[in-house]
């Protein structure tokens, strides 16, 4: 038995396209186009190839990108002031600050300063602690991510045992709350956990957010499971080149598993299309229109 | 074998009394006195019950307490008018609203107005929100008593298989938040659960908080396992007479378990305890005074 790929990269593309739809439809209607203000600290290759392909996808979804580039040097105070005026920008509907900060910078500060109405990365602790009371929220890209993924293979998650490994901020404690407004069992294990390969063979839903590479083994896999891989972790390829991989052995588990994610083209894409999903609806919301459900 | 019964009523005695020693010494040297507020609307019988008790026990810390009782017809306006004058009132450390509150008002937009810092309930968003991402937080009263609990058989969870049974706002997520956070592995079950009891028997650490009348039988429990029962059920007792049960049958659990709370006298009594301490560290970082560890 072979499983199925879930392949993150075509459904990541659908939804783009539908935000697209809707953002055409909102101009239309009520005259307002979403912009989404993405501010980079620094030079971070990294973060100035993730911020070029935000740029990118909010061009392309019809919406308006707004690229604010502070030196290395910038103090906590100006960076403040930057969110303050973009808090008050009636056509920016959503703020993406980069991380990475420079050490001079407290990024807590920097997410608190944020609207929440305007936080469509979803770190702001109001949205977080909205997330967990069940009431309407910005969510974190890559979270809901993983769960559109897991529910294209599989439209109702109540009941399965879902298993998260990793417990940070950014996936595994938000994932955690989805999974549970889904109605999933779901158990959170981390560095301290005992036995995990055991609680691997459990679940029928396995989402690996702990950024070891290939660190799920094929035989961790309950047969016919579901595997979403959050993993992108650079190791050493052939011929002295890298290549990227998940925290899931792809090749042992793709024989055991009943559905699987792979690295690249699995969560990867669908974390730009969820944020502009995010940044449609700050913009519906902010505008007193109803979201659409896409 | 029987298990450890955990004394809740001593325990929280001695955390109550090791508050009081701690308000006295703020009080000496920095002329500040903790106050809470408890807002009561309407007249529900075990509402009044459970405020008298917080009053008492705001008194016996040597704090000072204030009561607002409110007309079952009050407005939402009214409501709110009276929470911003106690945010505003520097006397005021704590704010608690006792729910539930009747169905012209929206308890959401009451806990939303309260100032997160004097939230000595931990249900503002911003709350719920600071302690999963692992911020300085209040933390709701109920998870923090069993934690504490938990801890005073087992003092370190780390790495421990917990089942937390019930996603309340109240318990259920909360305790897992501060489960995770004490390095336990945490498993969230709830009513869409399949087979509980097989997932009960794999915990080291079982907390029931599901408000199901001796649910968790005796042979669910792993043996040896610590038990915390939230559960406060009333059922018929012998002779007409009602008791009260937890969520644990707690004569056959008593046998299995290395440790148990019993109900009534476990978990209880630490909530209003907690609420104390929440309001002396309240007060001590409205004041900017270091708070104590307790």
């Amino acid at each position: 038995m072979t499983a199925t790929i879930i392949d993150g990269k075509t459904i990541a593309a659908e939804l783009r396209g539908k935000v697209a739809f809707e953002v055409a439809q909102l101009k239309r209607e009520h005259g307002v186009t979403p912009g989404l203000a993405v501010v980079l600290v620094g030079q971070n290759a990294a973060s100035e190839v993730y911020v070029r392909s935000k740029s990118k996808a909010v061009v392309e979804a019809g919406m308006t990108p707004s690229d604010h580039k502070l030196p290395e040097t910038v103090s906590e105070a100006e960076l403040l002031a930057l969110i303050d005026k973009l808090n008050k920008n009636k056509a920016v509907s959503g703020i993406l600050v980069q991380l990475p900060l420079p050490p001079q910078i407290d990024p807590q500060k920097v997410i608190a300063a944020i609207d929440p109405a305007k936080d469509v990365d979803g770190f702001h602790p109001v949205n977080v602690g909205r997330l967990s009371l069940g009431l309407p929220a910005l969510v974190p890209c890559t979270p809901s991510g993983c769960i559109m993924l897991a529910k294209m293979v599989w439209p109702s998650l109540a009941g399965l045992d879902a298993l998260v490994i990793g417990r940070s901020n950014i996936v595994g404690k938000p994932v955690a709350q989805l999974l549970l407004a889904e109605n999933a069992t779901v158990t959170v294990a981390h560095s301290k956990t005992k036995d995990l390969p055991a609680l691997a063979r459990r679940a029928d839903l396995l989402i690996a957010a702990i950024g070891k590479a290939e660190l799920v083994r094929g035989d961790w896999v309950k047969p016919g499971a579901i595997v979403i891989d959050v993993g992108i972790n650079r190791v050493a390829g052939d011929g002295g080149k890298s290549r990227i991989v998940g925290d899931v052995a792809f090749d042992e588990a793709v024989k055991v598993a009943g559905a699987i994610t792979p690295v690249p083209g699995g969560v990867g894409p669908m974390t730009i299309a969820c944020l502009m999903l995010n940044t449609l609806r700050a913009a519906c919301a902010q505008n007193g229109v109803k979201a659409p459900r896409l």
